[in-house]
């Protein structure tokens, strides 16, 4: 047997917890499964004192991660700390020019270093790897980087964040508002006290740059992602879309067109009936359309400490087993420029809402604004003077209706250009609220 | 750039032709993806006059795929030939006694001769890959083998045949006889001439097999498979079971227990709500339970040639790379030999479907067969004088009524102890169906 891997941790939250308790619970059947004994050797993590029910007493203890990245009796340095710049950062730089391979969960780092941090890797002859950055167990990194080597893909489609579907889960199944919901979830532990980067789509935008990049040779480039979160969403749209056949999920998509890739997290109408339709709750899922597989689609727990510690173990797991592969699946120096498409050039259908004054007029007045850009409607549920669960308090809810529109393939262009002369008729109370329906 | 990677390839049938056409469509890719360029040198097919729409022009041509396999222009052995022994056999061996990588989609061969092919790929050092034996384009092999190497798998069910599960699904939608779907499949080609081999769950044990072993790390054993096939579905089973909330589907299940390991492959009642129960049409699926990554599952398509052809390019990617794992996950030498539990100790719930006699008595001996095995039902439905569609012609079908009966955990032991009572005291008029049921 080959001499053992030896681990530095840097970060000891519930990932890295889970980690240290993976690797004592399954170190025998790693060892023969890699050929080599993977051997924590060293920790570090701010509270020293903490109990975290792990057994850390023949561990060399860090105060400072770069240090630890530093220190020539480790071969794999292993990021659990969290954050794009700062220690994180820091440790990883450090221990890739030291020559270490890195297995890291740091989507925001990634999405921010990514390109750099591979070209990094690949001179100094190491892994880099991060399973565990997207889709917490999911195998998708591996999956687009190694088993789909042989497919050009065209399109892939996610739910990248469990605390938003699991909020939009709950409010389409018990007709709770957005907010209660959210507070639900901040109570069980699966959002944060701010919310903002996991509601607004910041979250699901990181990883969608990470899988882009995979899937399409491109380089990362997070800033071009068009994001909406998922904060505008009612109980109003919840209900119409349910109507509708459909549901409401923050998705984030990719897929390449004449014009570039386009690259977009927001929130999507999916027949209920679709697979994707179907991931409830905090469960994530991948969906992949490729040319030779067709349509892949992987479904498992997008967040947790075990889940992701799977991850984690497995891109341990290949480095121990001496599988040498490039950060994003193609040699830095290969990567084609990121080319965006233009987001206002998606085409599809759209479901809008808007809150009409009820007078005479003014629906025949939005119908034209629709007809004029050429958009076709494919059904139209006007609810009469039944003001909504969490409608916006216009004042008079009585004097407005709900109009609901849903279109035949249309341009966004379209739709804004129209939605924009509706608003400036005045016949609306309120800014429409518009969302992208994807067939799937 | 390394020099390239030469591959040999014999059998041109659907598959294989699809592999030649992924290559030259995505051949510079894959050269990036790699660092080398995989380049096919030779094949070996019956007949070499057939139109396959593929330039081979540049490519040596083998009669004897054996002659082939021992070539020492080739570094890689493709084997799309199938059957468990033969040529397929023969070549495969070859080409790992010379020393060469094997790609295979041989689930046959790999199920009768895995262990010793695996020992043998392990004493030359070399590779012998098979994405593309289990579940077509599913990456399910890499997840288990790599992806997963930090878990301990507890269970895992499959939706391994698109014959079956087609003609599950067309049974369920349209309400069309088993029959008449089994001619739509062979005329559709998705199912042979003779379909035993699909819809006697053979071919799904094949796969189950090489699953099995990599799950749990224990030999491959095919013939302790409990196996029983989709033949017996009549329409009023499958409307029973959708009237009770479940859909029927031909899984393959391995978990293990106390006991050891079961494997198992037959038609089961799965919840219409749950993940595998929407799984439909001649997709594939595999479902995994694991300690630490909680639940994944894959779907895709399970058969094909451009999918499948995708899975053996990853394996032929992997190989080019550099990447090399022992072809169980682990060395054939560490495989436990396979510990058989007993399916007769299989606890769970069971549909059960009786044709009664319609006289005075009937019901409450058979409740009360069911009640000295300990065997509390859940549901019951009595389908009165509906002789029912494909109904089996019992000469007088006015005189028996269709009982439903669905139980709450038990066992198999004491279900077909209570059966066989019911059938001695002469009160049903056929043999009883009884189908398990996973809550899943």
């Amino acid at each position: 047997m080959q001499s053992s891997l030896r681990l530095g941790l840097a970060g000891l939250g519930t990932v890295g917890a889970s980690v240290v308790r993976l690797l004592a619970k399954h170190g025998d059947d790693l060892a023969v499964r890699c050929g080599r004994r993977i051997s924590l050797r060293a920790v570090s993590a701010r509270d020293r004192t903490r109990d975290r029910g792990i057994d850390l007493a023949n561990v060399n203890w860090f105060q400072d991660p770069v240090k630890l990245a530093a220190n020539p009796d480790i071969d794999v340095f292993v990021e659990l700390i969290g954050g794009a710049s700062g220690p994180a950062e820091e440790s990883v730089r450090t221990a890739l020019e030291h020559g270490k391979h890195v297995v890291t969960a740091n989507k925001a780092l990634l999405a921010r270093h990514g390109v750099e941090l591979a070209r990094l890797a690949e001179k100094k002859g190491v892994s880099l790897n991060f399973e565990a950055a997207v889709a917490g167990g999911i195998p998708i990194i591996k999956t687009l980087r190694e088993a789909l080597a042989g497919n050009e893909i065209t399109r892939l489609a996610g739910i990248l964040n469990g605390t938003c579907n699991y909020i939009l889960t709950r409010m389409e199944r018990e007709r709770i508002s957005f907010d209660e919901c959210l507070k639900d979830a901040q109570r069980l532990g699966y959002a944060e006290a701010d919310p903002t980067f996991d509601v607004g789509g910041f979250d699901t935008a990181h990883k969608l740059a990470l899988l882009t990049s995979l899937a399409f040779g491109s380089e990362i480039d997070v800033d071009q992602i068009f994001i909406e979160g998922i904060t505008s969403i009612g109980l109003p749209d919840i209900e119409a879309a349910d109507e509708l056949g459909y549901r409401i999920k923050l998705l984030a998509i990719a897929e390449k067109n004449e014009g570039g890739i386009e690259q977009r997290v927001h929130p999507t109408l999916v027949p209920k009936t679709s697979a994707i339709g179907r991931v409830d709750g905090v469960l994530n899922a991948v969906a992949v359309d490729a040319d030779f597989v067709g349509k892949l689609m992987l479904v498992g727990p997008g967040a947790g400490g075990d889940a992701t510690a799977s991850s984690v173990v497995g891109d341990i797991a290949d480095i121990a087993r001496g599988t040498a592969l490039n950060t994003m699946g193609r040699p830095a120096e290969q990567m084609k420029p990121y080319r965006k498409s233009d987001v206002e050039s998606h085409a599809g259908g759209f479901y809008v809402r808007l809150s009409v004054y009820d007078r005479p007029g003014a629906f025949a007045a939005i119908a034209n604004r629709m007809a004029e850009r050429g958009i076709s409607l494919e059904s139209i549920v006007q609810r009469a003077g039944r003001p909504m669960a969490d409608q916006p308090n216009t004042g008079s809810p009585a004097m407005t209706r709900q109009v609901i529109m849903v279109t035949y393939q249309t341009t966004e262009a379209a739709i804004r250009e129209a939605l924009a002369r509706i608003e400036q008729d005045g016949h609306v109370s309120d800014p429409a609220q518009f969302i992208r329906i994807e067939a799937m």
